[in-house]
């Protein structure tokens, strides 16, 4: 996409992203103007689509990430490589492209096709980095809202988030309640509490600390790659669960090749499995996208919409809800989906929840299929 | 103490610090050879005692601390401040210094008093850094036996240690059989489990990432202070509970002076917390001692002594053993404790266990000194 300096259209536009299959890109219809103050002049929104939208316009779901996918949450005909909700989204499977229209989009301040903080900034020429104005959640539904609007559907049958994704669509069905048919939430939470936020809080402070981050400024393709792999490798501690790395890694050692090549060098099975999925994920995301992010998470709070969480949760119209948790997840504990599912049932909402006993943490999601593909599936069940 | 690179002496010689009201420190009588091979050529052992020994030489228990603590377990006439332990140690209290000879030695390895990475090697001049041979909980064991010998102590009444100190324990009761006659372990485990091992070794590259670390190679006195600012706030995630934290910060935010000084910098409570606690906790340890002392517990596995956790646990003789685990501690869970206490009662051992449902998680035995305090009187409750 060419981010170009003319000013706003009046209907927004729809562009095919050459650089990308299956992704296309919406150009927003006017100057984007941000929960926290500031402004935006232009806001691209990248986004893929699975299925047909209905004549009646009246099966479309969205699908919101968490922090760090694009909007290629399955393969399709244009771009057959798996995407990262793989086992959820397609034709047959829980989320049903034969009888959805299905819209993944990447999150405004993301780095995958949508507008961010790495995104050239209209009016300087020059990229945004720490001049971005404040990311929310809020800003992030709302980004996606327009970018709905803009694919002629009024209401969504569902919208569907997980972790940052599910804070996302509680913020889309309190913000445009008569918009959103049904609400799945999983592995979210009304609100960041202290232990998530002190992780993310060191995990941006370690992306700070490296040199590289220059305040900012590091220059395009020359990221903070220290930081990012050791704030990676933090984040992926708390993603996932003790007890399935001790099943999984116990106490094994690396090969004695690899073993110990620096002093305290890597040693175990679990540090060469960090170190590997740390080092994937570097080089794919912008670090400055991440601090944004990562901050709109811990901002989060349903009770900004009302002053509590019941008033915030109250402003849902959606007529049934699937509210998922998991045992083992310590960033978004169980009783945070519990505490969902308390207040919405008080309020005499139609609100089924799973809790599962997946030993996969956080990011149960993206790899338990067996049991977040039934639980899913039984929501969308034909009726 | 001046570290002299006179020959290792044939008996061992306790030296008054003179840095230091209280503490004491005792040169080994001879080379200290180190489990993982390598050997020191002379070994500083720091300690406080508090109490007096009894005539038959049968009333000593030993401290074991956790990975930062100092010998200074508690106040004494000769340094009234408060000790890592005041609650517990004291005339009257739990472990009660009317009655018992006390004696709290810095680990090796350590940098309060002890041997340890940043000491002079006698053979060179120079600080050992990275030259420091491989540390094992074994050797920390092995180098409070030597201590204890060189007080003239044959046999322990008992051997406590809390975390590291609690691995410690567990070491210096299976090296020494017939020299300990009770064993207080409180939130240790017998082998390091890879959660644990991912949380420390993510600490050990924090800090190394540091340029000032600079391969171990930093001046006395110019630490990496970034790197072991940030690795300390990894520490303290691990070592509370995410519970203690929503109960005690919430979402509270620091008073709007404090606020955002720096993009992304410090805005709620947690972080402010976090931040004031690791400010305290760096220049007051030696890096290198911090990767050494870390590793060791990594290390860590009973298993190595016999072939299995059955095995070596079953080379303690202790006629009595306490078990003391925190329901809320997520570095050394609660099933790590319960595993010690199946191991020891399926051998017919006499093991008292409490499962405290405490919200401080690991850190627990330094502050809920209510809890704590009832379970250790207990145990040393005269018959």
């Amino acid at each position: 996409v060419t981010q170009s300096a003319q000013p706003a259209k009046a209907v927004a536009e729809v562009i095919a992203d050459a650089t990308t299959p299956a992704r296309k890109v919406v150009l927003l219809p006017s100057q984007f103007v941000m929960r926290r103050g500031g402004s935006l002049p232009e806001v691209h929104i990248a986004f893929e689509t699975w299925g047909r939208l209905s004549p009646g316009r009246d099966n479309a779901i969205l699908l919101l990430t968490g922090l760090s996918p694009s909007a290629h949450a399955a393969s399709s005909p244009e771009d057959p490589t798996p995407g990262w909700w793989e086992y959820m989204v397609g034709p047959g499977k829980p989320i049903d492209t034969g009888r959805f229209y299905v819209i993944c989009v990447n999150s405004l301040g993301g780095c995958h096709g949508s507008t961010g903080p790495g995104s050239v900034d209209p009016r300087t020429g020059a990229r945004y980095n720490l001049t971005f104005p404040e990311l929310t959640v809020e800003d992030i539904a709302t980004a996606a809202r327009e970018t709905v609007r803009a694919l002629g559907i009024a209401r969504l049958h569902a919208v569907v988030g997980a972790s940052l994704g599910g804070m996302a669509a509680l913020a889309y069905a309190i913000q445009y309640p008569n918009e959103v048919a049904s609400l799945v939430a999983i592995s979210a939470a009304a609100r960041a509490l202290p232990f998530a936020i002190a992780i993310r809080a060191l995990q941006r402070e370690v992306i700070r600390s490296d040199p590289a981050w220059n305040g900012g400024n590091y220059p395009a393709g020359v990221e903070p790659t220290e930081g990012m792999r050791l704030a990676r490798k933090l984040g992926l501690v708390s993603y996932r669960s003790a007890e399935e790395w001790t099943h999984r890694f116990g106490r094994d050692r690396v090969a004695k090749g690899d073993n110990q090549q620096t002093p305290f060098g890597i040693e175990f099975e679990i540090e060469s499995y960090l170190e590997h999925q740390a080092r994937t994920f570097i080089g794919s995301f912008d670090a400055n996208s991440y601090l944004y992010l990562s901050r709109a998470m811990d901002w989060f709070d349903v009770a900004e919409h009302g002053g509590s969480v019941d008033a915030g949760l109250s402003r849902i119209r959606a007529t049934s809800t699937l509210v998922v948790g998991v045992e083992s997840d310590i960033l978004f504990p169980l009783h945070q989906q519990q505490e969902i599912v308390d207040v919405m049932r008080k309020m005499g909402r139609d609100v089924a929840f799973s809790a599962l006993p997946s030993v996969q943490g956080h990011d149960a999601f993206l790899v338990d299929a067996e049991r977040f593909a039934a639980v899913v599936s039984q929501f969308f069940a034909p009726v």
